[in-house]
């Protein structure tokens, strides 16, 4: 289904009506409202003000759209930051006070904010519980955004020290459980223990890790809170949050989606890989400025649907050029109907696209909306109705789910350990855990992530690139499941706490592979070395594992000096370097089909999704390309055909 | 006439006269005393110390030269700064104060500092006023340098409330005219308003264009203040200012010259050449790493005689290399010349060298002076005195103006639009306009640099190259014009208040030609793509805008997928994307020819200028060059000839 | 000898005497304990607990092993911060306190952190003075590292006002040695003086240099109390410190070890190589990034020989990849031993390992030891095993001195003078320095490293890269020294005070060679240009200067416009510029042979050093290589031969 974010607080109330038309023959479901709008709401301490508000959703109502409402707590007034000074959070990297004047201008651990945030969710909640046209909520937005999770407050640190006194009980087991005997470090009080920031020079990596998962807890405990209020006064409502990308939250996503009926992502193809892929040169990077990267918004897909129940939505896409990335390129025309297209595959199933009607004014001014700021409507439009059209066409099953037989395992607490302790500057683990998934995503295979705690019983193939805790529940659970199982260098190496692996790394993996990391060494990414597998030569080299290698482990990629790349046993491959995208796809290639995965020959810049009965081909690149799909099933065409036209898609439904 | 910058204080008294005598011998008419001398003339509070300028004044006289005193309020002393500690400014990017230990360390805020600088203005004016040997005076030093236009001291914002509330009357009107009800930016009273500085995100662009403007209107009140102090007490002398690159002041130069009876600029072309083209691969920048860029010197000197009554003065010349760029290369020989003859072409009546001597000791020790530390001449010297001979024997009419028939507009307030509001990392504003300029200048047409409140009636081709705020005034003005106008992208695109026009793009100036932009990108500057314009390719694309056209416009360049890159009816062209300079350079001399400006064929490297009667030729290349003027009218030689001796210059007559 | 750095406390006290006995199995002497280890030592203040520490002594002594004890000054206890806040430095970039949670969180300008220092110290002394199998003291750790040495805090500004006070007398004299009659920063009295930092621009050159000046002198009077505390109640033990490069220090290195018995080098080729050229290009960086550039180590050797007394030691030798620099890469096979021979060639007398066994925690839980964390033997114990039995079957005398006749000059004066004023940013004083010393090397000359005082009776050929300050009593000296001098370019140009010398550049030299620099300018690093010399062409000019030239100097190469670019006299060869390494080896291979100081003519990454009756030639290149060393001595090898084999070393000795 189809969705809009809607701002009427930003336009004339006579303008309303005409707009809910409209929306209604765009084929749009859902309406978003009152983000960002305390001010608006409650103009002064206790004032508050929801007539406009239950205006707007009468004249939406009356179109028969469905309303989502949003706890506008991104967006702290200013009188209520003036009232309660401390609710403004503390940069870490400076130590100076991050002021109002723009958004997420709030400390998780400030009890004030935490106080009035639940207070204003419920005066809403309450009043629109049983409203018939409100069908749901929204909480906050985009939680975490602009860095906002780690606060360098005394309200941040007074907290830390009684989540730390509260996990560990004694200072002694803190103590010893981070090895603060190192460079005197050890504390007599748990009142003594200062964040982790501005110190001399690095702080101690468990005294990071352990800010990190606090501030992260944080943000649950603040998010769930929500939550509770919601659902006690609103028990018929759904509540989602609308996430950006995973690595960017810097908490545990997983526990932040627990609560929510179901997880929703804001997808700015362009923006995003503007951003990630900013330092590429010119060729690599003008390619997809104005497509995205075929893989990246997918990923994020995955991610989504990843920590959602079951299927997801898109509470925020792109329909145009938007503001905030070093460059902000116009999509290529197409390119709206393909993105929207390219979640359905993944799993979504609404698209709600931010926002009805570009703003004349403020921060987001040269944010693209679906009509310009003359009322006009943009290119967007028309393609949203040509998905619109496809979707009824298509007879296109929304409710299904995504099926896939290969899971790779996420967590955050793993991209903590790496960023803490880079060892290499070009170990990121985003792209680590992107190249594998990209390499996947080549060979047309569907790709779940999964918590560590998953139910992994029902993969063939379960690939972890980068995940240094790995807990002895895991390796039960990895045990215990049919898959083959793909580990990237790192796995394993460290304990709960950011210790090495008193075994030496892989850790507890050895239960599965008797392997060991004897040493490790990173390199600058244009300093990499050959690897060898199957008579062919990939790049490879920054981050390599020295390995000593036991019995039934055989070595099937070798460094040019003869070490072991890459060694294998039955149940478990296990990868002691990074190397190019070009070496994962050959290798996954290989081990996907002796698992029974099937894999597809697809050309460049064509990718393969699957969702229930359908399959659809995405053609990135200006030229229609023909896909070889085998002749393995009867498919039968319902948009296109094989020759996938550019910048298009073709969907076919297996009969 | 010639002249000098000179500190006497820095040298024993019994050099002073033999340097009086040898200015003579050089020919100089001006000597500029007392910048940065506050400490000396005021060493204790109340307790004032004028003997010593009194006796280098005196001596000076003696050799019939004339004196330009400074008020010498960039350097305020120690003792006053430990008096007044809010003197010091506070640094908006870090929220620290800026102590004392360099120079310009004041607020414009501090109404302390205002008091006590306009005191000892007015002491020196009192004292100087009906001396013989004074001339003029000169305010302050390099205003605004240093990024001092903005501060972030408690001063600055109850400042910037008070004018706010000046500004709107009221919260409410300030409120919709900015748009707070984005994000609950919503205020209830004008004490509630920070600065737009150090919050979380990017701050409201409505709220930074107006701290700007009162940032911009702190400066001018400050310099007007000390103008009217020195004008009250000294009706006979001239007052003058001292320019930094008009980018750099981040302040309106127009107001900030209006009160003065001319402006004078600081020429340092090697500085400011490696430090505006610091990012330039080795072949670009090494070419002009001795000689300066042909155009960025000139470009300056065009801004300041446009913000100057008629003509204007060069106050700074540097002799030699300078201490504060990135690298300090040596003029090539001849330059110093050629500069200066270069700034006479541009309308300099004055050219006054920085400075006598180079000093000893401080910061500014490596600065080369007409003299080395030993007292003996530098290169500069003969070259100076080689420019002396050449005026006279020229018989050059240094009060003559610039007289041109095409007018490029520029405004400091449509700079801090571009800067706020970047889109693109690409866009620079100082660059689109000097590239405009650059253009303008290969086809040997003389610019003048207007205010958008100019009277354009003289005016064949007026060239906008990127101005976002384009008011109904305006409009009128060019409407009246008999000029053709070329607008670059962005123009008209923005309110006032920094919204979007509400007609869309470009605004108001869709009264001149029927257009609308219906959207906007921006690229990476290496990601470009080709426009067609009469058959032939050039590059184009760090800011795209998609139009609409209406009746009567034809389309006279195209990007590569057909779309209009540059537009036309008869009063307007307006270009729709940033491209290289050789398209303006091939656009400009089209629509030049067709408003009736005479365009020159000229080789690379060579610059032509006209003033009063004269025509000038500057080589900044290692190859003698020939010229071919044209059989229009007939010239006589008075320096040099048709062939331009290498890093030279040869100058006609009309006769 | 051969030791080792050991932390007990990191491990359970069942594993130390199985340690100790692999120690002497490996052939270690030394053992180096009690590093950081104060909040073990005093948990609480002024509760004691040596239990640990006499036990690891005695089980360590058991197995004859001699002990080293250090001051763990560098990481002052939680407990202590908290009672003396004040001890926290203050980060002179920012303005911020620097905080706990890491090391070397002291400010030498604490008189709290002065006085419980020398109580710490002094009570280990007491303790252990008659301890039979205690040998020597090491002070703190790597004293200064982490931009240390500076602190903004008002501890500092009150005593830097005191220093001031005493080395200048009266404010006048202050006044007028900095000059601070320029931007009117006369002062009243010394308490009005701040430190010069976070100023709204570059802060006076003298007051820079004065602040660097006293900061050192901080350090050196804190170390100095140090090593007194540790002399007068362990008259027999020797004391040192273990130095990281000289130029981090920021402090004078000959004034911190002068009261040493002698000096120790923490010797980690990788992660400096990684550092130090972090901005080269793939082929140059990849080339040493496993072994280390053949000169770098080598120069750190040298120059912590000449602060020691004679010979000096490696107290601490990466035998695996670190964790601390951009990228870590593994050692080649054979690069342990060759670096631990590189160190006895360049007169070690002892090489201690970092450390013993791998930590499994905390901040270097990724650096590498002998052992690994689970306790095996990694690959750097069986080339140290090597290296053990090739010391013994050589029979190499690490009494033997390195005599050389040919010394550099280093000074951090000079240093801080070029970090001072830049000038170029392609200007950086240690590449300067280290290109000469490379130079050098290649041709297989040995260097001395020798202070401004040092006597250079004994030398033949004295090289200055790089000393602005050159005051009258080095003048004397070298004319009194039999040597050749070569200064390179800045030479002399500055006062004690850092003002230009008043006769111009090179200042007091001019006494030995009559020329005068006219002028000077820095180039882009890649925008050089040529210099000939003996019909060759080399490339220069990241610094230029323009020399006049005396009676009897010859100009013996030109820059392609004829200028002069080095000249000479008998006594002197002074370069007016900065060229690249290639003109360095072949100039200097003409004075050395002039000098009777012989050259050599090595394949590329072939190094050779002479200690005593042996020479050693190095190969850093994956091939062997055949030296020809001429028929002058008669020699013999005791390791190896003519062909030294890729990634090791020969030995000979003169017969
Ligand atoms: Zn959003
Ligand atoms: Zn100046
Ligand atoms: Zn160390």
């Amino acid at each position: 289904m189809l969705g809009v974010c809607y701002y009427p607080e930003h336009w004339p109330q006579d303008m309303w009506q005409q707009d809910a038309i409209e929306m209604r023959a765009l084929g749009l479901t859902y309406v978003r409202l009152a983000e960002f709008s305390w001010s608006k709401l409650e103009p002064q301490e206790g004032t508050y003000n929801f007539d406009w508000l239950d205006k707007a959703i009468a004249v939406l109502a009356e179109q028969d759209l469905k309303i989502i409402l949003c706890t506008p707590t991104a967006t702290p007034p200013k009188w209520l930051i003036d009232k309660f000074p401390d609710i403004l959070p503390v940069d870490i990297n400076t130590g100076t006070t991050r002021g109002f004047g723009s958004r997420r201008h709030y400390d998780f651990s400030s009890e004030n904010y935490f106080r009035e945030s639940m207070r204003i969710s419920e005066v809403m909640a309450k009043r629109y519980a049983s409203h018939p046209a409100v069908v749901g909520w929204q909480t906050d937005n985009e939680i975490a955004c602009h860095d906002t999770t780690h606060s360098g407050s005394d309200n941040a640190k007074h907290a830390f020290q009684a989540w730390l006194e509260k996990r560990y009980g004694t200072i002694e087991s803190l103590n010893e459980a981070w090895g603060t005997i190192f460079w005197s470090m050890e504390y007599q009080d748990f009142s003594q223990i200062e964040l982790p920031i501005l110190a001399v020079t690095e702080t101690h990596p468990s005294h990071q890790l352990a800010y990190r998962r606090f501030s992260s807890e944080q943000v649950v405990r603040y998010h769930d809170a929500m939550i509770a209020v919601l659902k006690k006064h609103c028990p018929e409502h759904f509540v989602t949050h609308n996430f950006i990308p995973m690595t960017d939250t810097q908490a545990d996503n997983f526990a932040l989606a627990e609560k929510l009926n179901f997880a929703c992502y804001d997808n700015y193809p362009l923006g995003r890989t503007d951003l990630f892929f900013a330092d590429r040169d010119t060729d690599t990077f003008k390619r997809y400025m104005r497509t995205g990267h075929p893989d990246f918004a997918s990923c994020s897909f995955d991610h989504v649907r990843g920590i959602s129940k079951d299927n997801f939505w898109i509470m925020e896409q792109q329909p145009g050029p938007v503001n905030w990335a070093h460059h902000n390129p116009r999509p290529l025309p197409g390119m709206v109907r393909l993105w929207s297209w390219e979640a359905v595959a993944h799993g979504a199933e609404t698209i709600c696209y931010f926002r009805w009607r570009q703003a004349a004014f403020a921060q987001e001014q040269m944010h693209a909306g679906i009509k310009r700021v003359d009322n006009s409507k943009s290119v967007a439009w028309q393609e949203i109705e040509q998905f619109r059209d496809e979707l009824a066409e298509t007879e296109f099953d929304l409710t299904a789910s995504v099926n896939s037989s290969v899971a790779m395992i996420m967590s955050t607490s793993n991209q903590w350990v790496t960023e803490i302790e880079r060892q290499g500057d070009s170990f990121d683990h985003q792209l680590v855990e992107f190249e594998y998934y990209s390499a996947l995503r080549q060979l047309g295979i569907d790709v779940d992530f999964v918590s560590p705690n998953a139910d992994l019983s029902s993969y063939k193939l379960v690939v972890v690139p980068c995940m240094p805790i790995v807990d002895k529940v895991l390796i039960s659970a990895l045990e215990a499941s049919p898959a083959h199982i793909v580990f990237g260098p790192r796995s394993g190496a460290k304990t709960e706490e950011l210790t090495l692996a008193p075994e030496l790394g892989p850790g507890n993996i050895q239960r599965l592979i008797p392997i060991k990391v004897e040493s490790t060494e990173t390199l600058r990414a244009d300093c990499t070395m050959p690897i060898l597998y199957k008579g062919a030569s990939y790049s490879a080299g920054r981050w390599n594992e020295e390995l000593a290698i036991g019995e039934g482990v055989k070595t099937i990629a070798r460094f040019s000096n003869q070490q072991a790349a890459v060694v294998q046993n039955d149940k478990i491959t296990y990868l002691a370097t990074l190397s190019d995208v070009e070496f994962l796809r050959v290798l996954l290639n290989d081990l996907a089909v002796a698992c029974g995965v099937k894999t597809y020959l697809l050309p460049e810049d064509i990718r393969l999704s699957q969702r229930g009965q359908f399959g659809l081909l995405f053609n990135y690149s200006a030229q229609a390309k023909r896909v070889d799909l085998g002749a393995s099933e009867q498919l039968e065409f319902v948009l296109g055909s094989e020759e996938v036209a550019p910048y298009s898609l073709s969907i076919y439904k297996r009969v």
